[in-house]
């Protein structure tokens, strides 16, 4: 589960601690700084997670070009540990961005002018100090809901049961690590995890999560970081099987590799976050055949669309067999299915039919 | 609380019995349907909404420009009561498309195309007999969460205490409608409405609702229709106070406005989701001076926001000398404030001095 939030101020500590030592020795004070950049990420086949790599940089007090960036790094760092010293309430990125922003006395420079300038370096902090933002106390804004039988015990005190969450699911909270979100029982088979809320929301309404013995979780399209995070430690702590069921175009099957590998962007993140065990449950083009798909429901793929299943055949982590037949089964097929659409078969139909065929008959591609 | 689902039931079989008639008389059948175009939207100073007029058109079958139109009015009409009589999950606007969208045998046509064609019908059919498509069981994919001293029972039959949702809040599920959120209890004194989820959360982990007795809802932003929906049961069937907190700038001003008098383009959801009584809470120009909020935490208007503001100005719901006040004290002032930033004071300031102060002193605009 990572570190311990006493641990995390310790490494605080000798960050700042290491920077004190330079300057009693008459040194450039320096921090470093493991490269975030394009050309230090790359997909770990061995985990099949997409990693930061190993090349680090130095940034230096005194160097004209760094220096600014310097005392915020120690400003924000200081800050951080000050928050969860104090056990202050979890703030966004921005809300840390304006606690820090002030006029420097004596000058006419702010520390900070555009949060431009201090998100970047709070993703510094996390890689140098090896701990997620959420574990430092910084949330983003989730946006999934999740439905099943599990049972949580939230930092509030409360008790969660998201078996009874109503016809809403239970909101994602912005930070999923077990300090604020610890799991007291979950006897849930695996974890369906599905693209779209408006198919989450007919599945749950048929209570299909109750059916199948799963979690049904939804990151309405685009998942959020809490929803990753979540989905990460269901599948590595609970050991869960998880099925992704998205539409069948580019942005769905990528939508599953986020949750699957991570992301270019979040790097870092991703390498924490990921669950390379999921498999993609659907829609795919071989089920236009099985479960005979009226052509009413095909969607002609535009240029956009077939740009992106280019793209998408470059990634390394599509670079299984399974997975570039399929992109060129798609683009063969020259439509694409919506798992909206599945409601054309019957209201139903995928709770009752689709979903149940797959998971028998171990449907996947991985 | 609007029409039972008989009730729904029985309207839109009127409807059909109607061209029904105009047939046996060999009339041209025809459905008259209320003008949703921005001439026929105005606001109500009396109700304090944002209303649809009385201009309606009629759509004719034996007319080349509307012969498909009527056909997947009436199309829709009946698969929504279809879906209502058997008792059906509710479906989006998307999936109802989907439900609906074939070949029409014996042509090259499809029933429809797109979704652009089968959404405003949906609008035609909630004017025409009245009732919000929640109402008919269709569905927008909801934003919000909330927390605080109110009790639910859910459709589902569980019960939902939203004093106990943990650190996420409890989500706001797609309906809000009775006979899906029935309000059992609740014994708060007034709801705060906070633009953003960031402000949301930091009140929320400190349990603001708890020393406020309040309810604590955020619609993220712009809200969805379900959370506008909310307020205004909220405030108009349990009479609580509604106090809206966002952003001092024309687009937090705008979002209390859509939830206190609705939006032009929802004309007719505004006039039922609508909570006139609101109040807006700040933050607001006069609180720069009264709460000394430092220059760091100022940002300069740029051409957009003043473009904007005049906007505002010109709304007839933001004619009250009051708000034509605050634009003008926005627009000399130059700068906007957001509601994150008041961090910047302390982390307990909004909590703990800024809110408690405005609701004392009944600070408000209307």
């Amino acid at each position: 589960m990572g570190l311990t939030e006493e641990r995390l101020i310790k490494n605080l500590q000798t960050m700042g601690k290491r920077v004190l030592e330079n300057i009693n020795q008459g040194e450039n004070p320096e921090l470093e700084i493991l490269t975030r950049a394009l050309n230090n990420v790359y997909y770990d086949n061995s985990t099949g997670l997409i990693k930061l790599g190993d090349k680090s940089q130095k940034r230096y007090y005194f160097n004209v070009n760094q220096a600014k960036k310097f005392m915020q790094t120690l400003l924000i760092a200081d800050r951080i540990k000050w928050l969860m010293e104090q056990g202050k309430p979890a703030l966004s990125i921005r809300q840390l961005f304006y606690t820090l922003k002030h006029n420097i006395p004596g000058s006419k420079e702010n520390t900070f002018d555009n949060q431009d300038e201090s998100d970047p370096i709070i993703e510094d902090i996390e890689v140098m100090i090896d701990a997620l933002r959420e574990q430092l106390k910084l949330i983003a804004t989730p946006k999934g809901v999740l439905s099943g039988p599990i049972m949580v015990k939230d930092k509030t005190g409360d008790l969660l049961d998201y078996t009874k969450m109503g016809s809403a699911g239970g909101a994602v909270p912005p930070i999923v690590e077990d300090d604020f979100f610890h799991i007291k029982e979950c006897s849930a088979d695996f974890i369906l995890v599905v693209e779209k809320f408006a198919v989450w929301n007919l599945l749950n309404q048929q209570k299909y999560w109750k059916d199948a013995n799963c979690l049904l979780l939804t990151g309405k399209g685009q998942p959020a970081r809490a929803e990753r995070r979540l989905v990460n430690r269901l599948s590595t702590e609970l050991k869960l099987p998880v099925y992704v069921f998205a539409d069948m175009d580019p942005w769905g099957y990528y939508i599953y590799s986020v949750y699957k590998q991570g992301s270019i962007n979040l790097a870092f993140f991703s390498e924490k976050s990921g669950a390379p065990q999921a498999k993609y449950i659907g829609f795919m083009t071989k089920d236009v055949k099985t479960f005979d798909i009226p052509k009413s429901s095909h969607i002609k793929l535009e240029n956009v669309d077939l740009k992106r299943i280019e793209e998408l055949k470059n990634y390394d982590w599509f670079k299984t067999k399974e997975w570039q037949d399929e992109l060129k089964s798609l683009k063969d097929f020259g439509n694409k299915i919506e798992q909206d659409s599945l409601v054309a078969k019957s209201i139903e139909f995928t709770a009752k039919e689709y979903l149940p065929y797959k998971i028998e008959n171990k449907e996947f591609l991985n």
